[in-house]
């Protein structure tokens, strides 16, 4: 007997479940035309059930007990929307045991264990669909997947996460400095209490996981991840930046060549000619670059209730709509590429250094000389006084150059008595260097 | 029988059709375990058999006879990669008659017989996969028929026609006029010997009608769409729009709400705070507004040879999924929502005007009397000597107002003894005007 409606389970019913529910009642019409079945939500797994809620839904669709999702035998699809790690992960296992397909937008689960979850789905015809986990509204994930299919991605970089661009926007744009800027990030909802894993990073390096496993086909895991957070960001590093023409952002990078991958999370000065540059404020966006099909750039909201339900509810259409062809499952993408991790000296980028140095003489060629000798070469150099004092401020851009080196000169430079002190470097992404007027 | 390879028959061989073999000869391990079968191209259709080509391939390969595709047996895809309406709609109907499933890069075919051609793959339960046909490598038509398949998609702008786009940003950054900045896209091979399809706003206006039939789910057809385009566009006309924070963009707009749709390609200032306005030369951007969603930009390379392989290429792993799968024809979105088009004082944006007045008193009182008699309220107006003259220019920037006010205002001007010229009027999107300094 043919299915007519499909009903769904949700477990979780915070913001975006909130949002999945006021599409799913507002678009009835359109979904069913679109899926070919009337979607409907069956039961809400909720901590509270009488707690007050921003929209109303009938009593008896909520419930504190998992198993009447879990194991009701009318429930098609679980969306899970509750986040965190544990129980969701156990949840999620349980409803494909059960043959139930699923749709989540947990990216700390999917980036710690994906690869587990989607062998399970394999393994029970399951579809997952996890578009909503990177990026909220940006359908980055269907583009890896599908409309890059036939191509071979090299690079992807992307400001995933929109609570440290929302900060690093506020100190480029009014000279903010770090803790004003997290300040007014926390007064308006874009930064949690505890802001760590924005600030820091994580967040960042586990989409960056989703991302690269996606794009190159291997499974990557977050400890492969090199990460370094905004939290050490001076204002007058981001307005060295932007005389020189470059915007600072906490930068996701995932790289492949021949010789393996490489994948960061970083303050990155980003060259004002470059498309990433211009993303401001908690927009997110991803420039992805294949070798056929050049540069591309996917931008939009990075988070909200509706952008991030948008995405969930064009999952659960796709869920539909293989449950109307009844080809679940067969969207798992399995990484089936070896993995190499590139080591130090295989990784390559310009950097962005600046030191406070004794004003004398001889003080540039050692500095120059100690670069040479890790054959590392300068594109840019600037030096000025620092401050009223006998001390110069010296500000350095380099040509590409491998890592190892780069870190090589940094321990050496710590251990010269010329230099007073390492203020700061970044990765710098995008064209060359070019003297702005302030 | 399962089939184990899947081949494919060409017709065309130029540009596309030699990056379409480039990238299958390529990456055929990547497209095995990406389709789950083998892809070989079986037959390309070609004019002349001897010509010389830039990439080889086996004499056995080519034919001039077109039945040779059509008409054989072990041909499960065509990819049209020929252009141009008559015979690639012909053998597009042919093939679908056959049940081959097609894949084409043939905009102006889908602009105007899309409607036929789909019916038929869905009487024939084929597939056509058209993703190349609007924005190159962007897969932007995927996102409107999965990503957003949730949402109600409100309005969608875009540059998609690089040719007009790298003369107007030549013209924006280094002040060249219409015509150099024409000759020297044509020098590069950007512009065509006859540029009349792409800087008349035609080609643009094809897309548009692609996209917006697309994302409203509403059959719209090639003379719904207002087009002008970019030949009248002068110099000053960008330099007085970057004074005031806007740059020149041919944009393609569609537009829905309750009083209906609304298509245009037309010279638009965009304000530099909206993403479209930072998309410069060849490069292609569709921006599009949901409900949900918000906004979100797709931005890539609209042409070339391999950005536009790759989306062909991409639709042919989707076809031959589905045929893995048996499931062809299913995703064939039909337009099922009834259409109304605006008229003309249902549609309503901000407008650029440039005058040249007699420099008297009790011009101005007249010319903004004029105004206030159709509603029209400005929010910015700028006067200066016109040229060493007894004249003035005047530049003005209105609120949002009815097409149908402002097409009166410029009626009456016409027949005013103190109005010596109009200029020129452009469409405005995106923030308010802001005198910057030059």
């Amino acid at each position: 007997m043919e299915k007519k409606v499909i009903k769904v389970g949700m477990m979780g019913f915070g913001t975006v479940g909130t949002g999945v529910v006021r599409i799913i009642r507002g678009h009835q019409e359109d979904l069913l035309k679109k899926s070919g079945l009337k979607i409907e939500i069956e039961k809400i797994l909720v901590q509270n059930i009488d707690k007050k809620r921003n929209l109303s839904v009938p009593s008896h669709l909520l419930t504190v007990n998992p198993e009447e999702i879990l194991y009701a035998k009318e429930i098609d699809v679980i969306i899970e929307v509750m986040g965190g790690i544990h129980p969701a992960k156990e949840y999620i296992l349980a409803a494909l045991e059960q043959g139930k397909h699923v749709v989540t937008a947990n990216k700390d689960l999917m980036a710690l264990y994906g690869d587990e979850i989607l062998s399970k789905a394999k393994e029970k015809k399951c579809d997952v669909y996890y578009e909503a986990s990177v990026a909220g509204g940006i359908p980055i994930l269907r583009a890896l997947m599908d409309s890059f299919s036939s191509d071979r991605i090299t690079k992807i970089t992307g400001i995933v996460n929109g609570t440290t661009n929302y900060i690093l926007s506020k100190m480029s744009h009014e000279g903010a400095d770090y803790t004003e800027a997290l300040q007014e990030a926390q007064a308006l909802g874009y930064a949690e209490a505890d802001p760590t894993s924005d600030v820091e990073g994580l967040d960042a390096a586990r989409k960056m996981v989703i991302l690269s496993t996606l794009g190159f086909h291997i499974p990557t895991t977050l400890d492969e991840v090199s990460v370094k957070g905004i939290s050490q960001i001076s204002k007058e590093d981001i307005a060295y930046g932007k005389k020189l023409g470059y915007e600072m952002k906490l930068l996701g990078l995932a790289e492949q060549n021949e010789d393996g991958i490489e994948i960061s999370v970083e303050p990155t000065l980003v060259h004002l000619s470059h498309p990433l540059s211009s993303v401001h404020g908690v927009f997110n966006a991803i420039y992805v670059h294949g070798e056929a099909v050049g540069e591309t750039m996917f931008y939009g909201a990075g988070a909200g209730e509706l952008p991030t339900a948008t995405s969930v509810v064009s999952d659960l259409v796709s869920v539909v709509k293989n449950i109307r062809l009844a080809i679940n499952g067969q969207n798992i993408t399995s990484s089936y590429k070896e993995k190499k991790c590139k080591s130090d000296n295989e990784k390559y980028c310009k950097y962005f250094l600046r030191l406070v140095v004794s004003d004398q003489a001889g003080v540039f060629t050692k500095i120059t000389q100690l670069f040479a000798d890790q054959k590392i070469s300068l594109s840019t150099i600037l030096q000025q006084p620092y401050q009223h004092t006998q001390l110069a401020e010296v500000i350095m851009i380099t040509h590409e150059t491998a890592k190892s080196s780069f870190d090589q000169a940094i321990r050496q430079m710590e251990n010269m008595p010329i230099i007073k002190e390492i203020k700061s470097f970044y990765r710098v992404e995008g064209g060359e260097a070019e003297w702005l007027a302030s």
